[in-house]
């Protein structure tokens, strides 16, 4: 079943403005959504970022697919390296960017539609090619950001603000009611390092059960780090990127109780070494968008288990389609036995699936029994979302930049708190 | 597509009198031939170990797998783990055994069989549920032993005696007029240190293009691995297991210029955290029979990828279809980048496959090209082979018992010369 043409389309959604330490979200979040169309007419989906130069890595990478058999994804591997001038300019979005992030960053796009292609052929889901469920649903952890009401001169965005402790709590409660979240990640980074402890104080009060977690995206210094696992220690499940970069972390590793997490300091293979040494790491946020698609998440997972880190899985702003394929691995991967992270709440009713987004039931998404991914492209949104990315005008993201056009002095450096 | 029934078959077959650091080959090889019957008719095939123990295991876990899917692993791993109480008796043909190792050794045999059975179902070769060919033939190595004319007691076998690095010689020129292999791997650990480096001098002199290994399975000390390292620097691809466990090749890596490979002292996922502690191995031998079958090879490869270690691959006695599996996941692990070890040439024309053993043509194998591993059972084969099994009289492999037979004082201890 060869490839005959791909189609690469970008798409930009709304966005609430989600303060994290670099900025805040602009209005809009672009993505790009990839369909592969094979000779028997399957159209195999996926989905990824939608940065201009992460599309036209896309698009130099798609032409030389066309003639692929989708089960050949070691040829299509090849086909995405050698296109491989392209990866000068490297991309990234998530931590640190090197050329193999990028490239397994444009490979994961199409490995997920290739898959998405061998399960519709066959008539059996995604999960299936990846070693069949260990989990029927998989957990998902309400995502709380520190948030103003609106963006400035727009209405408010119906979410509500949420910049001291009552605030987040709030956001907690309605997420948990709406999805029925059991355990919750507060993304850090932004406030006064005092008030973020006391929001997460405030979070253990207000959900005594639920495993609380801080990702204030590696924006404070050791000695903060170390103050912050002190003040919360028992209190944490994992203290996710304190601090940047794997020297730091493993400095903090050593001085605290709380596992650390990451999706910043170990983003591709060559960082893996390093941390295994210096023991930075005690759980690892997957992310199949750069570690190269669903086949090598799993190889993750086995490197993480060889090596006693935990497993848990990062998100960007992402749809429908992203949701499913890593509904599929997390359900497949034995390892990986964290609460996933997922920005799909706060999407709201956009999507580019049919029937619209997939739902949480008690914070978990069922694992989808349809032939692929169990998803469809609606066309009418996919054009709608594709009208809005040409309107909105945004080609990158940059949540530094916007969040100088309101607040001119703002310092995004990492590390300085 | 459920399984409907499994069926494990001993059998035997003839195998040459060659000589090893712990003894020598008795007249007959176990192995077990493993069928998954599917409720559609597909039948998966599944080669492993024959040992009375292994086979004990293997049929206890297999009660479990009637009514799972071929497609869920997870399901057939997990109803492996259940069956755990008897993996107190661990089994070791190859290296330390671990109750780990044994769990995914079981384990193996059922998800090659599975992946046989859905490359069947879906008209599909196993290579393109491992991530389609990254080669079209895989390379193997002649793989040279010392050994008697044949077995005391019995007609010379054809062979011929190889005691010097004459024999040695002969043995390898007839190796490569019969099937064209490139690369040359000598079972040391048998002659007296100084004998077997003048025989791979021997063979440097006869085949100055083909890369050369040699494997004395960790008969000798830190001093002797060292010294021979020395004598024989510029003239080993890698130097195999040359002392026994992690810490003592550990300290022979950091002394020698050649890469150490093991099959022996990582053997298990637990045992590669050490190995990379201390810089132990240049190269792992992976071994799907024990490490957990066709695609936890991939994450083994995956994980070698990462830390710098390069990848082979072992053999014990074996027939068709585990070279087939073999053949499969080489073929589609880009990081495998050493030519193979194989048994295969010395069982002659013994096989439990249609057709016979398949064939070597400038040292490699094609991928078969069929669904599934591509290789069907001949009834009448392993009918016969099974009849051999039952009146040949062994029931687990013990070189050392079989030595001493013929050689009272033989004395098997690792890492004494």
């Amino acid at each position: 079943m060869r490839i005959r043409e791909v189609i690469v389309t970008p798409i930009a959604f709304a966005d609430p403005p989600l303060l994290n330490a670099v900025g805040v979200h602009e209005p809009w979040a672009l993505r790009s959504i990839i369909e592969l169309v094979c000779d028997d007419g399957v159209i195999g989906l996926g989905e990824s970022y939608g940065d201009e130069r992460f599309l036209g890595l896309l698009r130099e990478a798609a032409e030389r697919l066309p003639g692929l058999d989708v089960f050949d994804l070691n040829g299509v591997r090849g086909a995405v390296e050698e296109s491989r001038g392209a990866f000068a300019d490297s991309h990234g979005l998530t931590g640190g960017s090197t050329p193999s992030k990028t490239l397994l960053s444009i490979f994961s796009a199409f490995e997920v539609a290739c898959l998405d292609a061998q399960g519709k052929a066959i008539g059996r889901p995604v999960v299936d090619l990846l070693g069949g469920k260990v989990r029927d649903t998989v957990p998902f952890s309400a995502y709380l950001f520190y948030k103003w009401a609106g963006h400035p001169g727009a209405e408010p965005d119906g979410w509500g603000e949420a910049l001291d402790p009552d605030g987040i709590v709030a956001q907690a409660r309605r997420l948990i009611d709406l999805h029925g979240f059991g355990s919750i990640k507060l993304k850090g980074g932004v406030m006064p390092v005092e008030e973020e402890i006391e929001a997460v104080r405030a979070l253990r009060r207000a959900f005594p059960e639920a495993p609380l977690r801080i990702d204030p995206n590696a924006k404070w210094g050791v000695e903060t780090s170390v103050k912050v696992a002190a003040d919360l220690d028992g209190v944490l499940e994992y203290l996710e990127d304190p601090t940047p970069g794997i020297p730091r972390m493993a400095e903090v590793a050593r001085r605290v109780n709380a596992p650390l997490a990451t999706n910043m300091c170990v983003v591709a293979f060559e960082h893996i070494p390093e941390a295994v040494r210096l023991g930075a790491i005690g759980v690892l946020l997957s992310d199949h968008h750069y570690w190269g698609g669903l086949s090598l998440t799993q190889d993750v997972s086995t490197l993480c288990e060889t090596f006693g880190i935990g497993l848990s899985m990062h998100s960007n702003s992402h749809l429908g389609i992203s949701l499913a394929a890593m509904v599929h691995v997390a359900a497949a991967t034995r390892h990986l036995s964290y609460a996933c992270d997922t920005h799909r709440p706060w999407q709201g009713s956009d999507d580019v699936i049919e029937a619209g987004p997939m739902t949480f039931v008690d914070g978990a998404v069922a694992v989808p029994g349809g032939p692929g991914l169990g998803v469809e492209l609606d066309r009418d949104a996919l054009a709608r979302l594709h009208e809005q990315y040409l309107s909105c005008g945004l080609r990158h993201r940059d949540d530094t930049a916007y969040m100088r056009s309101i607040e001119p002095g703002f310092e995004p450096d990492l590390g300085r708190w």
